[in-house]
């Protein structure tokens, strides 16, 4: 038994639903469907979710929301239109944008109400045209699927429950469609998840049904070895452990979002990359063991930017127990989420997502208190910072995979600002000047794939 | 103006104390002179603070102590004998130390007078024979030079006070003789230093007279490149920072302990390394700042023993503001000192000295409370690890010096268990396993210096 869920490019038009429903039709297995909102159809496209956040935007300045309201209708009529599908669903869709404007007076509560809609809508027209299919679909929303959240605006988190309520969905004879992005909270609020948007909510219905796979359907056929955007010709990975994938997608590796495995790391369900316009395609399968190929310890590259580095002195810093934690508690202090630390003997780097520091002076304020509180020789900011990150089960009793690295590096003129590996870990990581940052990944890469 | 401190081997006999009283004579610019107790004559001799305290453990153990008092007394009769002075010393020596036996009764504070003798006997003759020689000299107690320190016996930290009191005798016409290793508590007890025995006192006087040098004088010429034990004639360094020679004193370079630059390090006085047998040779010149040559970025390399790392993996940990901070606080509840955190994204590694788990189960109960409390995916450990630590100021902005080290590594088939740098850092540290350590030390010094 299978969970899909198709992401917003899949489902961006009339043609591209079509793909998903053949997809759904011809597969007995796919027991329940998680939906996004219509993606991008070209390059310059607006997302649906993008349309609503503006007529929010709009309808909260009391400016006219006609054009944006009509742009959503539009993107809607285009596909039932196409699907040929029954048309009072466009009256039930505007209805319902309609009452959410008129009755939510709380901003934060409407942002969430409105949000919902580009799924919410998705799933129903999905359900209506499977249905047309002769497939017995339903559509559920959150609620009646048993998807309860927390009640923070755009910042649910799963309560626990919801798995129980969703594995009461097996017994149901029909293919259940359900939007992804939200859940309603138990005061009854429609709350959006803070990331991740569908994925998570693929991820949690596939672990409610304890789904045998979980197929997660893009217009990618496989995750690579190294960013096709960068790379030419990457070799593609038919299979990656949930670490290896949680390593490579934490860094640039964008076909999902990294926090959305966690519901089925847990209790191991293998994710299936698949590709809606060619489903033939076996893709990428994510699991959470896979045998090691001894000539090949690393599996892929990846290589983010936006790092800063927070440099500390201080003599005989390694003879005070407890410096590095009080020093990390300051950081912690500001909210301020910590990547690596690599150190010397009287010395230590913090290095951290350079956004981290984002609003009221929250790096001044950390340097500030270093410097008061932790009796520093010497303190160090570099910003512009990007990193490359080597990952593979298999590297950890390989002889060498470092040298490949640091022999591209060194030949490329690549100065190597931070390195970082530890016992029993399946990445390594380097640190490169965010100008150097293209080179470094293409050059890496090549020394261990071509 | 300079300060000069002989070690054990520089005073071992009336030959070696001669060498050191004719460096003195010959060097007007020293003003004060810190001594060792004296070390040993030949390889299986024994040291005379180990006699000593061989003399205590007999002592509280109700046996015999004659012996060791007699194997002591000849030692100083040698020495006496030889310098051919006055030999009441003699009786001084043997009444003070019966004097100890008699009167104190607390046995930490008798373990702290008796191993105070070495260096207080010493100083004694030491006087007495340049003045002898025709020079003024002046022997002082800890007491009477003004080293005052805290009351914990065999732990003894300087009181601040202890600098302005030394100050003041840059007024005196003699050359100032001052045993090391201890000072006196303002009760009146006599307490050792906890580690680096002379040297702290060395560099305590030194900073105390604001000297313009501090001559350390040892058995050896030069701090070298690579241990003279571990490396065929490795490269003597003529000049280091005191950063740099924190990093490779720290591991595995024993010339002196690598604590006691500290009172120097904070106000720059300049350290020469000497040799008593061979004065006329410059030796190393430790310094805060040095000049970098471009094509020597590395200064030195080390390697030392008896590493453990323990290795958590916990997915989304970088997620979890905080994460590293408390599972740091483990280990500092437990009062173990932690060496470095190299991390993955969802996992680390706590290297820390194997030692610093010796005794009441440190180690199981660390791992069972990261266990209860930090509810981890996995928990590894990987013990008997050496670290091998590449130092120097120039390699911060180099390019390929870690690849020379990874090139050694991997073409001598050693595994890279831990790899670890970070910005603005003069040292790169790589974990290798034990067994490996030799072999990686040599490798990567041919590497960079062959």
């Amino acid at each position: 038994m299978k969970v899909a869920k198709f992401g917003g490019s899949s489902l961006c038009s009339s043609t591209q639903v079509e793909k998903c429903a053949n997809i759904i039709k011809n597969d007995s297995e796919i027991k329940a469907v998680v939906v996004s909102a219509p993606g991008k159809r070209f390059e310059k496209d607006t997302k649906v979710t993008d349309l609503l956040i503006a007529l929010y935007v709009n309808h909260t300045a009391d400016l006219k929301t006609d054009n944006a309201l009509q742009a959503i209708m539009d993107r809607y009529d285009d596909i039932i239109t196409g699907l040929d599908i029954d048309r009072t669903l466009l009256d039930t869709f505007e209805a319902t944008i309609k009452k959410y404007l008129t009755e939510i007076k709380d901003r934060d509560r409407l942002l969430d109400a409105l949000k919902s809609c580009g799924e919410d809508f998705n799933a129903q027209l999905m359900s209506a045209y499977l249905n047309k299919l002769g497939i017995n679909a339903v559509y559920l929303s959150p609620r009646d699927a048993g998807i309860f959240v927390t009640d923070e605006s755009s910042n649910a988190a799963l309560l626990e429950e919801s798995y129980a309520h969703l594995a009461k969905l097996k017994e149901r004879d029909e293919v259940i469609i359900i939007p992804g992005f939200f859940g309603e909270s138990k005061n009854g609020h429609i709350v959006t998840f803070p990331r991740g948007g569908s994925d998570i909510t693929g991820a949690i219905v596939a672990r409610g049904l304890l789904a045998d796979i979980y197929e997660n359907y893009t217009d990618q056929s496989y995750i690579f070895s190294g960013h096709p955007g960068k790379i030419e010709n990457p070799l593609p990975i038919t299979e990656v452990t949930y670490r290896e994938m949680r390593e490579l997608s934490y860094a640039g590796f964008g076909i999902f979002h990294d926090e959305a495995l966690q519901p089925l790391y847990e209790v191991e369900i293998p994710v299936m990359i698949k590709n809606t316009n060619a489903p033939e395609i076996e893709g990428t399968k994510i699991v959470p063991k896979r045998a090691v190929t001894p000539e090949k310890p690393v599996i892929g590259i990846s290589c983010d930017e936006g790092f800063t580095s927070i440099s500390v002195r201080h003599y005989l810093m390694n003879r005070e127990i407890g410096y590095t934690r009080r020093l990390l508690r300051v950081f912690e202090k500001y909210g301020v989420n910590i990547e690596h630390i690599p150190s010397g003997i009287d010395n230590l780097s913090v290095i951290v997502r350079s956004n981290q520091f984002d609003g009221n002076n929250k790096k001044e304020n950390i340097l500030k208190e270093i410097e008061e509180r932790m009796n520093p020789d010497w303190i160090g900011i570099e910003e512009n910072l990007a990193l490359l990150v080597i990952v593979g089960e298999g590297m950890e009793r390989h002889i060498g995979v470092a040298n490949k690295a640091t022999k591209a590096l060194a030949d490329h003129n690549i100065n190597i600002r931070m390195m970082n590996q530890g016992s029993s870990e399946i990445s390594m990581v380097f640190a490169v000047r965010m100008e150097d940052d293209d080179l470094a990944l293409s050059s890496v890469y090549n020394e261990y794939f071509k």
